[in-house]
């Protein structure tokens, strides 16, 4: 098996039929629970490791029911209709509540497709901005997971000073896996959760935040993949509505050469 | 029961636990089954009747897994887990095969929430449009669902000619319910599914197309939906990347006075 910790945090054990074992990697640590990404990154695993998968993701939607506890989790991912050239997939995770009793930690649902070539295009262009190599690396300290990628913010850095002064709510980086790893579908799906909470930009008050529900769509098949290789991939987010408790956040991902990988959603809850 | 051609299409009988039948409508028949908007609005319909309801809708993602055929459906919404304040769901939609065993036609999750009052803004104004008094009701024959609605289009308009000359993949419009009716979170979950396929549009080229997934967000609640009331939303819709059979399509709604009511995005399957 791969020692690349990203590997390391989606490996599932499988139990034959639709069911997974995994246990959430502390390397992937976020304030409660791991980083959203590699949850979202282990459950469509389940989708991509099964014996009956149909082509490649489309589209994947996880709800986070509640933090992962430390130990580890049951995952079922359920291909319930397998048509001509599209497959839907039910996912769910559990672990064991204070009774014992399996408690639902995680709902989802996955399309996946046999993709044909045809006409194509991306109507969303990838903003002008300054090569990678020429701009720092942002480092932010006590979050484990933010060490496992390179991210190269152009615009909208986390504020350096929670003064209420917010203005937009847009964050353009550079972002790649540390250490380098070829992107897959798995890392495409946990790089559309790198974002951080756009209430903390507009607001510049950094309140309680957490992802209820993200939705991606993958625009890349294989062969667009591979051409994106190691290289940083592009990422812009912007919430459209903070609202009585959510906020939701729009994000693009190209790769270096302007190709358009995916496009994702999320809808985050905040408090006051 | 109200007489409404909505209420008739979204009225469920409850089966008892977390089971309901409905039956699709002839008032909202597309052209291979009912409209993408009234399944997504009945499915959510299982959430909202549902006794154990804690709060009001905030996500909900349908998956189209097959058209539906004009007999009865099943439905099961199931509120898999409650927290303090939101509330986690599963939705499946059968309908018999062939063989008269069940098969799934739709997947889902929704996440409902008791909302309280904070801090907010709008981050994506409305755009400047003039007002629908003025603008002429767009008249497409031949679709019946299309006479549920009264859309008027300022903006991206139905290709007049299928020339392959298409430019952009934006259409912007003023819709409401024909007869008027109180916007609720049903018929906001149906309207989010108005838009034709962008593919439409961006290649002037009408190919096969169809919503396989699609997500939308509820920025409003009970009181900004009670100030909506029987008026005009404005909405517009963008495609940002057609890639080898699927394009994804981004959509915003508010009402008539600018606030802004939903977004809402999907992936469509499309040929050529």
């Amino acid at each position: 098996m791969s020692t690349h910790p990203f590997d390391q945090a989606v490996a599932l054990r499988h139990e034959g039929g639709d069911h997974y074992r995994g246990t959430p990697h502390p390397a992937w640590a976020n304030m409660v629970g791991p980083f959203g990404g590699i949850t979202a990154a282990s459950a469509l695993q389940g989708v991509l490791a099964h014996p009956q998968l149909l082509g490649a993701p489309v589209a994947l939607t996880v709800n986070y029911a509640a933090a992962l506890a430390p130990g580890e989790y049951r995952l079922a991912a359920v291909p319930v209709r397998t048509n001509r050239s599209t497959q839907h997939w039910t996912l769910a995770m559990t672990q064991p509540g204070a009774d014992g009793q399996p408690e639902t930690v995680l709902t989802g649902t996955a399309v996946t497709a046999v993709r044909r070539e045809t006409w194509g295009l991306s109507d969303e262009a990838m903003p002008p901005a300054p090569r990678p190599g020429g701009l720092a690396r942002q480092t932010i300290l006590g979050v484990e997971w933010l060490n496992r990628y390179d991210m190269r913010p152009v615009h909208g850095h986390l504020p350096g000073r929670w003064d209420g002064g917010g203005e937009h709510s847009l964050t353009q980086m550079w972002v790649r896996d540390v250490p380098e790893r070829p992107l897959d579908f798995l890392s495409l799906a946990a790089i559309a959760d790198v974002f951080y909470p756009r209430v903390w930009l507009r607001r510049a008050t950094r309140v309680p935040a957490g992802t209820v529900s993200l939705t991606t769509y993958f625009h890349a098949d294989a062969a667009l993949l591979a051409r994106s290789g190691t290289g940083y991939l592009f990422g812009q987010a912007r919430g459209q509505a903070f609202r009585n408790g959510f906020f939701d956040q729009a994000a693009q991902l190209w790769n270096e050469a302007g190709e358009m990988l995916a496009t994702s959603h999320q809808i985050v809850y905040y408090k006051e």
